[in-house]
This record gives C-alpha cells, sequence and structure tokens, in this order.
C-alpha cells in the first residue's frame, strides 16, 4: 500500500463515530470540543472547553482516553495560542510551556503523550521564532500528525484484514481503536463475513461502551460477552482469530494492554487460535519484562458499574489495570512494515534505525 | 472425621450469614421466610411468603439460588401441609402433589432440586399414610437431611482445609457455598493465614455480592477481583491453590461450572497452581462432555449490571451460563470420600454402589 494512495479524508469518514478526529477533539469558536466518551454510546455529546485547564481536567477526567487525550491536548495548545496571541512573544512562549507541562501532567506515566504535546509545543515554537501565526503552525501540525497516524493505521489494518478468513469469529479485549476496527472494516469490504465477539472489560466497561457499539455503527456482526466468558466461546469453536492493540510491546516481545488479554491469550494457545497485536513499533525504553512497572488503580472501582454499587464498600479489592503476554503466545505483531515475530522486533526495528 | 463427632449445630453457627440454615428458609408463624439473596449484601432482609405460590415466584426470582432453592421449596410445603391439615386425607395428598410439581417447575432443569423436593414429598405422604402429622414429617426430614448434608460438607471441608498451606492466596469462583468456606474457616482455626481473590462473577455478580461478603465475615482476608483478573493474580504467583463447587462432574471426569471457571484452570495450569472441586459425587446421568446440554441465558443480562446499563440495548450479546473443564486440568475432586482423580471418579463410585 504506498503512502500517497491513501486518502486519510475518505478513510476517516469510514471509520465509526468515536475514532472520527472531528469527534474526537476540535477547536471551533474560541473553544475546544471533546468528544465525550463517558457519555457514548446512550448521548454522542462534546464536553466544551474554554482554557487549557478546562481541556486538562476533561483529559484527567476521563472524557477522552487512549488515542483521544494528545488530541485534546494539541487542541488545547492550538486554543491558547489564539488566546495569547496579542502579547509580546516571550509572554506567548512561558504561556505555550506552561500549558504543555499542565497537559503533559494529566497521564504523569504515558510517554505516547508526553512526545505529542512537545512536538505540538515545538511546532507552536518554531512559528513564534519565524514571526508566523503560532495557532495555524499548531494546527497544521496536528493535522499531519493526525493524517501520518491514520496512514499507519491504515496499513496496519490492511494487513489484519487479509488475516481474516471468510466466516471468521474473532476476539478482541478493551478497545483496540481505529487499525483494528479499520482492519474489520476492509475485511467486509472484501466480502469477507466474520463476528466479532467483545468482552465488557470491567470495571471500566470499554468493550461494552465504546468496542461494540462502534464496531455495530460499521454493521460487523459483533456480541457483547463479560469477561469470564473467552475461554468457553473459544472452545465452542466460534473464535478463528484474535486481535489486539497494545498499550506497549518491549523490545523483546511481551505485550502489555488491558487486564485480561492475557488470560484471553492462554484461552487461544490452548485451542491453537492466532493471536494478533497491533502495535506501530516496540517501546525500545522497555527492553523486557522486568523493565514495566505495573499501574495499580484505585481499588474502590471494583465495587461498582458506572456508579452503582456491586458490593459493600467496605470489601477490600485489588486492582492492576494491565497485563502481559509473552512472546511465546503472540502468533504476531502487526507493524506497519509488517506481520512480525515478537522474537524478531528488537533486530528489525534497529535495522529501520529506530 | 466421625459422623457423630460432627456437632452440627455448632458447624452450621460458625457459617456466614447467608449460609446459615436459618437465614437460607424457615418456616415461622404459617409464613416461610426466604433469605433475599438479592438483597445481600446491602441488607439482611427476608421475603415473606403465605403461599407455595409465592415461594415458587421466589425461586424463580431468584430470591434465593444454588442450594437455597431446595430448602425454600421444602419449606413451601412443610407450610402447604399445615394449611391443608384439616382436609380430607386424598385431598392433602393431591395438594402436596401439585404444589412438587410446581416447585419442580421453578427450574425445570435441576436434577438436584427435583430431587430433594419428591423427597420432601414422600415425607409427607408417608405421615399421611401412617395418620401422621405431615407438616412435622416433612420438617424433620428436612432437618435430617440438611444435617446430613453438612455432616458432607463438613467432611470435605476439612480435606479442602488440609490441602491449604499457611500463607497461600487462594482463588476461587462464583459462590462455592458450604464446604469451600467452611474449608477456609477451618484452615483458619488450624492457624493458616490466607489471601482469597474472588471474581465478581459477572453478569450476575455472585462474587462480588455472596462470596467476598461471606469469607470477609469469616475474617478471612479477602480481596474482590473483576473476571479479567485472574490470570494476571496468578503470574504474580499470589495463587497457591484453587478451590471452586460444580453444577455437575460428568463420570469421566469434566467439571460444569459458572463460566469462568475453565478460563481459570487455564491460567492455574500454566503456572502449575493446584485445581480443586467440591463435589459430593459425580452424576451418573452424564457420562461425558458429550451428554451436557449447555445452558444459554437471556442475553440482555450482558448488558447491565445490578440493573444500570452499561451500553445500549440494542446491542447483540451472548449469556453461556457455564463452562466446562476437562478433566486433565483438575488436580482433584474433593468428596466425602477423599481428593480423588477425576479421572477415577466412575469406577470409584460404581465400586460404592453409586
Amino acid at each position: 500500500m504506498n503512502d500517497k494512495k491513501i486518502d486519510t479524508q475518505m478513510i476517516n469518514a469510514m471509520l465509526p463515530f468515536v475514532l472520527r478526529r472531528e469527534n474526537v477533539a476540535r477547536v471551533e469558536d474560541g473553544r475546544v470540543l471533546i468528544g465525550d466518551r463517558r457519555a457514548y454510546p446512550f448521548e454522542k455529546t462534546f464536553v466544551t472547553c474554554d482554557t487549557v485547564e478546562q481541556v486538562a481536567d476533561a483529559i484527567k477526567g476521563m472524557v477522552t482516553q487512549g488515542g483521544g487525550a494528545w488530541q485534546a491536548a494539541a487542541c488545547a495548545l492550538i486554543l491558547l495560542a489564539q488566546q495569547v496571541e496579542k502579547e509580546p512573544v516571550d509572554k506567548q512562549r512561558q504561556a505555550l510551556e506552561r500549558a504543555t507541562q499542565l497537559l503533559k501532567d494529566t497521564r504523569s506515566t504515558s510517554i505516547h503523550l508526553h512526545r505529542l504535546v512537545e512536538q505540538a509545543l515545538a511546532a507552536g515554537q518554531a512559528a513564534l521564532d519565524k514571526g508566523e501565526y503560532a495557532p495555524n503552525a499548531i494546527a497544521n501540525w496536528l493535522e499531519e500528525k493526525r493524517d501520518k497516524l491514520l496512514v499507519v493505521a491504515t496499513k496496519m489494518a490492511r494487513l489484519g484484514a487479509d488475516m481474516i478468513e471468510d466466516g471468521d469469529g474473532i476476539l478482541t479485549m478493551c478497545f483496540a481503536e481505529t487499525a483494528f476496527i479499520l482492519g474489520l472494516i476492509f475485511a467486509k469490504q472484501d466480502g469477507k463475513r466474520m463476528t466479532v465477539y467483545v468482552p465488557e472489560t470491567r470495571p471500566y466497561l470499554q468493550g461494552a461502551r465504546l468496542t461494540a457499539p462502534s464496531i455495530a455503527e460499521s454493521d460487523i456482526p459483533v456480541k457483547l460477552i463479560t469477561d469470564n466468558m473467552p475461554a468457553y466461546v473459544v472452545s465452542e469453536r466460534r473464535v478463528q482469530k484474535y486481535f489486539t492493540a497494545a498499550d506497549l510491546v518491549t523490545l523483546d516481545g511481551h505485550v502489555v494492554n488491558k487486564i485480561g488479554t492475557f488470560q484471553n491469550a492462554l484461552s487461544c494457545h490452548f485451542y491453537g487460535v492466532p493471536f494478533f497485536v497491533y502495535s506501530t513499533a516496540p517501546d525500545k525504553q522497555h527492553p523486557d519484562r522486568a523493565s514495566i512497572r505495573m499501574e495499580i488503580r484505585d481499588p474502590a472501582d471494583i465495587l461498582q458499574a458506572r456508579g452503582t454499587p456491586t458490593t459493600i464498600d467496605t470489601l477490600d479489592s485489588y486492582y492492576p489495570a494491565f497485563d502481559i503476554t509473552p512472546p511465546h503466545l503472540v502468533s504476531g505483531v502487526i507493524t506497519r512494515y509488517g506481520i512480525l515475530s515478537p522474537f524478531d522486533l528488537a533486530r528489525f526495528f534497529s535495522e529501520k534505525g529506530y
């Protein structure tokens, strides 16, 4: 697939509601509009922010998540650059730098968010250096970045779609976002019939709230299940392929993703179902399993479902948010360059100059 | 453990609230009181029934479940026998027979419930034959049956407790009731420290609502987790033993239990954690896996948690209620006679004249 042939506007329009860029976050009439993923799929609404601080609060409050956070943050910088444009250049610069720090602090451990917000800042600073209009420079950077990432996701989706065979049952976990959903859409365009099984992904219910409705919106048959059902569904031979995204892939091929992915991998392994992971590249900050610091979240979240108590609030609970799937359970890592063995990631990407 | 040495009153008093027989169901002042497992652990309340029909509705409406259903049904027959005691004997007999059918229909596939309600009926009929007072005969049968089952559960619990080592982490699924909870209590009495990890068991949340609060009530450390976490918790080496009950064990050692048990077994197998199943005996109606007809429940139940929608109600979903763990993943079946290999159940129990 040649980059030049990929029409990102057309691809964006193919995506379900929550993933289309204008619904993730946009600047409009001196405000930032952020698609409210807490309200979806019950309502398709936006949270409106008048300041960088409000955007930061929205990101912290999970109005958007996953790949949405950095886009909302970039929109916040565009908004701020508009608001301070009459001030002296050094004041503008300081304001943008302070805002960048504030936005990075919304997800203190997300290297992905940090890197992208810094790139947005750099685009604004470069414009100020050249006496150009900073808001446009950041907005252009944002659209170009979105285009580039969508081109990468489209290439990965094409590789994934070609792994799907007519009649396949597909299992996933959490919300694997653009490459995964686009892979399903491409396979459907190729005339392949599928049924996708989506675990609800407790306690935050990303599978129930984001993944299953997005697949249904794309007119692909989808069945929501609870998180205790994947192994049984696989044992019924309803599943022929597994696809997930990853929060992080180590250089030695360990896949860190939303809790539940690992036990799904065990089920797939037991029944010989290929297990594929969408990931643009391994994380060179993380050579191996030992380098991963796992995030433990507020145990109180386990005691409720969408705010309704599931048990008494005096009960002790435990909320590890992610798990680790070892490379020998991973059939292939779907990158923009092809579907790689998890055991060859370090060598392959070092040759790419990564 | 000698039967005669088991003080069932004392053992009953050791149990947590929901499992004590007087809280499961009792006849009092011309009414049946059924402990409301839908309200527990938020409230410790009883549903009061004036008629057999009301008891049947309560069982159908899941006021009680698991081992509670047959006890509520037996109480309904005691109540009815009281209500019709002035009528001619043949009318009394007919009334009890009609009621028995009504009570069996509350769980059309539960052979266990059917067998026990028929035994309760037989106790009443035998009394009528001899010109004795039927309500007392059924009540005596009920208490003797409860005693016998508690003696069996106590023996099984003793065997399970001896498998637990000081410092063990224990994983379970759903609500394994008396033998399991008693096993933990015995181990604690023996001076062993434990932490029990309890998956919430979606969609009906038996783990969150019944198991975890019952263990906490017994002053044993317990941590509630969601159903996507067991494999990760096992991978952290937090779990040294697995215990579950079973809805059914086939003669060839397949374990049918609440959905999620099988994927827990895969995790235990992967990490070498012994997987134990409490079961009084295999089911001779079910020689093998092929003989099992799996129950599929209302898919709408997947779209909510305690009545709160988890996603849009137009979404398709799938609700298999049970799964099957093959015998090679089962370390031992804890019966009253000892901890047997799942592969030797048919031979062992046929020698016992079963």
